[in-house]
């Protein structure tokens, strides 16, 4: 066996950091209170608006980002609030976790893992009962690699004052798009293991002024993850307490990155590996999870017949130095998923298409090795000559 | 003005980042759930509990210190509970400002912001009202440079079954004893961008069996901070939620270079740096904040007479590229604080002294320049030889 060195990172997060990045966050550390730190501070803020694409301050909490998620619960709900929570994936039944949790009552729209929540049952359930709270839903369900139809449901949840849409965009933010102010997504939620490039240790949530208006009613307890709080001290490009320095440097190399690439490139991008890796598996005899509204982060597929998706999995990690995901909880054993988000290209692509097909192959899976590959390399090359 | 391009970092946290981590941390990032990233689990583990001098798992958080002080709250405490808060300085309020989020009833000992907390206060409190659930306090408290008296306050605490100890160690763990098992403190944490020599990002908290009790009993809502999910996921060298990956790794240098110097003598050298500057000080006139009990981790001085510490602090930064610390809150203006922690030694001080002997003169304040710097090697010339 050839001892392969060099190591792909394909899982849904953490992503590969970009390479600007890791530099920039290799030298010396600076204090966070110093005038340094807060430039830095002000072209983030300023970055982070452009890729929520929004006019409202983009928050920045260091924790990973399910410490954002109980913050959009934390902050702006009630003790005995109602509140619809989509659980279509793992992901989705974490809303419904942190809800019960803070003694919020989630009304669980229950979807079978591998299809997109349909946006009339929100829509009927907000009709008969004018006290439900707020929608949380994930935009990119990771664990099943389906993208919820967030454009709908936000028209839908806009029609209530009193309710607010809130969106788990983790593997969603910079890799399709989600415009919060033009849409009218109430808060957003990013993580910097994603899209963003950078090692985790960030999390973002963008709120909109009529989430504000919850905030001052809310009666959860909340410190560390007090939103509040950090709008104020970020307006002072500062941080409530002692911010992941290393991390917010990082993320501005990010941000410009991001700027200069120009977000419709960046969701153009990803649209094409997702598709590319898409028509890969499918030629190569595989079948997607996902039956509609594939997300353009992560490609889940349901492992061969006979072949345990943790198997491929291993042999790709000891074999060919390649991390990808399996499946988590029911979907164990059943799927594995190869990511296509953040610091990544079409040859990133072609790499992790082609170990799969070697592991596939080892596995005892029947196919034609190279039909993947070359279903890739089609849709790259129509793409670059468009 | 001679444009200074090094830059020190002499505040108590962020303090400088020990290089071999920097050079560790700027490597390609790895999944966390790898093998690889499991092994350097199991050595952080080990590592930390030899830091905390206890036999009990010492949980990581990805969050500053201020998310682990709301977790030995949320954690251990219950709705209406009553709790002790020394509060001696601004991190002591925060105790008190955590506890009353929560509905926990603080009873606030107030301390004159410069002194130690008097043991007998709390024996007589617990003496006289058996249902105090908690005791918190800081070993360190950061904004006035106090240590309080930890052991006594522990031997107190530790003959009610029902009352436990809780030691914000943030500024302390790995710079003065705080033998946690040794001396019966319940939790106690501490952050990674102090003594441990970290970017900030991660925060520790280490549990007593009898606070894992409280923890069964507590009815305090917690998600992102909920320990003892954190310990069955660490039992597998894993965490609850995708860690600070590159903090993580590079703390696995960190504990290794602990290891390595043997905490016996870092507590040593820190008791060296910090009385060279508090004796640096005095020789040059100056005052200490602290009348009893200095912290080995920062030392804080009264400003000169006509001085505002906010001018020293600036003109470090403006013309030395030294970063120091203002006072916080009450002491603004009245006191400036150089830190002496983690990746520090003897030159390290004697920067920070010519430094302040420099800038002091600028701003003029009368003494004979080269006083502070002169007691400041007395001490190590002494220490060197003995």
């Amino acid at each position: 066996v050839h001892k392969q060195l060099k190591y792909y990172l394909m899982a849904p997060g953490p992503t590969p950091v970009l390479t600007q990045a890791l530099s920039k966050m290799s030298e010396p550390l600076i204090h966070h209170r110093t005038p340094l730190f807060e430039e830095v501070m002000a072209s983030v803020r300023e970055g982070l608006k452009y890729l929520f694409q929004t006019e409202q301050e983009v928050l920045i909490l260091s924790c990973s980002g399910t410490g954002s998620m109980e913050g959009a619960v934390s902050n702006f709900m009630c003790r005995g609030d109602k509140a619809i929570c989509v659980r279509g994936g793992k992901f989705g039944e974490r809303w419904s976790e942190i809800c019960t949790v803070y003694g919020v009552e989630p009304l669980n729209i229950d979807v079978q893992w591998g299809e997109a929540v349909d946006p009339a049952i929100i829509a009927d359930m907000l009709q008969k009962d004018s006290s439900i709270k707020g929608v949380f839903i994930q935009a990119s369900e990771t664990s099943t690699a389906v993208a919820h139809p967030i454009k709908e449901i936000a028209e839908i949840v806009k029609k209530y004052d009193d309710t607010i849409f809130v969106v788990d965009g983790i593997s969603a933010v910079g890799v399709f798009p989600l415009p919060m102010d033009e849409w009218g997504i109430d808060i957003l939620l990013t993580g910097s293991q994603k899209s963003l490039m950078l090692p985790p240790g960030l999390a973002f949530a963008a709120v909109s002024e009529k989430a504000w208006k919850f905030y001052e009613k809310s009666d959860l307890p909340k410190y560390y993850f007090d939103l509040g709080k950090q709008l104020k001290k970020q307006n002072e490009n500062q941080s409530t307490f002692t911010p992941a320095v290393t991390l917010v440097i990082g993320l501005k190399e990010v941000l410009d990155h991001i700027r200069a690439e120009g977000l419709d490139n960046i969701f153009e991008r990803h649209d094409r590996l997702a598709r590319a890796t898409r028509e890969a598996v499918k030629a190569m005899g595989l079948e997607l999870l996902a039956k509609n509204s594939p997300s353009s982060a992560v490609t889940a597929i349901k492992s061969p017949e006979g072949i345990n998706g943790g198997d491929v999995v291993k042999l790709l990690r000891n074999k060919h130095n390649i991390t990808i995901a399996g499946g988590q909880a029911q979907l164990k054993g059943k799927i594995f998923r190869i990511a296509h988000l953040g610091y990544v290209d079409i040859y990133d692509v072609i790499i992790g298409i082609s170990a799969l097909e070697m592991a596939l192959s080892e596995l005892g899976y029947k196919f034609q090795l190279g039909k993947g590959v070359a279903a890739a390399l089609e849709i790259f090359n129509n793409d670059l000559k468009a």
